[in-house]
């Protein structure tokens, strides 16, 4: 069974502990900023380890030293506490 | 100094050895795709090693098995040999 998509209300009260995350498109949505690429792909490896251990994977964008990141839940048609948990270990991360 | 801009004519006969390369936008553009992220990620852990080297970096989105990449250089504004170089070393590892 896929993870339930979270309602408007659930959605906002877990946005006031993600610092810096953002609605975009209905996608979770964050842009990070890093010294140089080596900062910026060495963030995106530890979270590529993290996705295989989770089997929860972003859309990503990486431009130097930005990295652009959007979550969803495809099989659930929008955001779930996948998401989130991936977002957290993100912010943890960066 | 940086590197030239290709004119129309050299970056014509560049693309014709650069296998699945198309101009976007004025950018070298390319979609990869791969049987997981676990090989989409390699290969971009791969070119990381690779733009670090060269001293060039690409523009690159992936979401799970697809890893899109656009390719310019800014200084030149245009497209030079690094990106062609770069490209090259993309299909290489591919």
């Amino acid at each position: 069974m896929s993870e339930p998509k979270l309602s408007s209300q659930d959605l906002e009260a877990q946005l006031v502990d993600l610092d810096g995350w953002t609605i975009e498109a209905d996608k979770l949505h964050k842009q990070f900023k890093f010294p140089s690429f080596v900062e910026a792909f060495g963030f995106m490896s530890s979270l590529a380890l993290v996705s295989e251990a989770i089997g929860h994977h972003p859309e990503w964008f990486n431009v130097y030293n930005r990295v652009t990141i959007d979550l969803t839940t495809h099989d659930s048609g929008g955001i779930t506490l996948k998401d989130i948990e991936w977002a957290r270990k993100a912010n943890e991360l960066a």
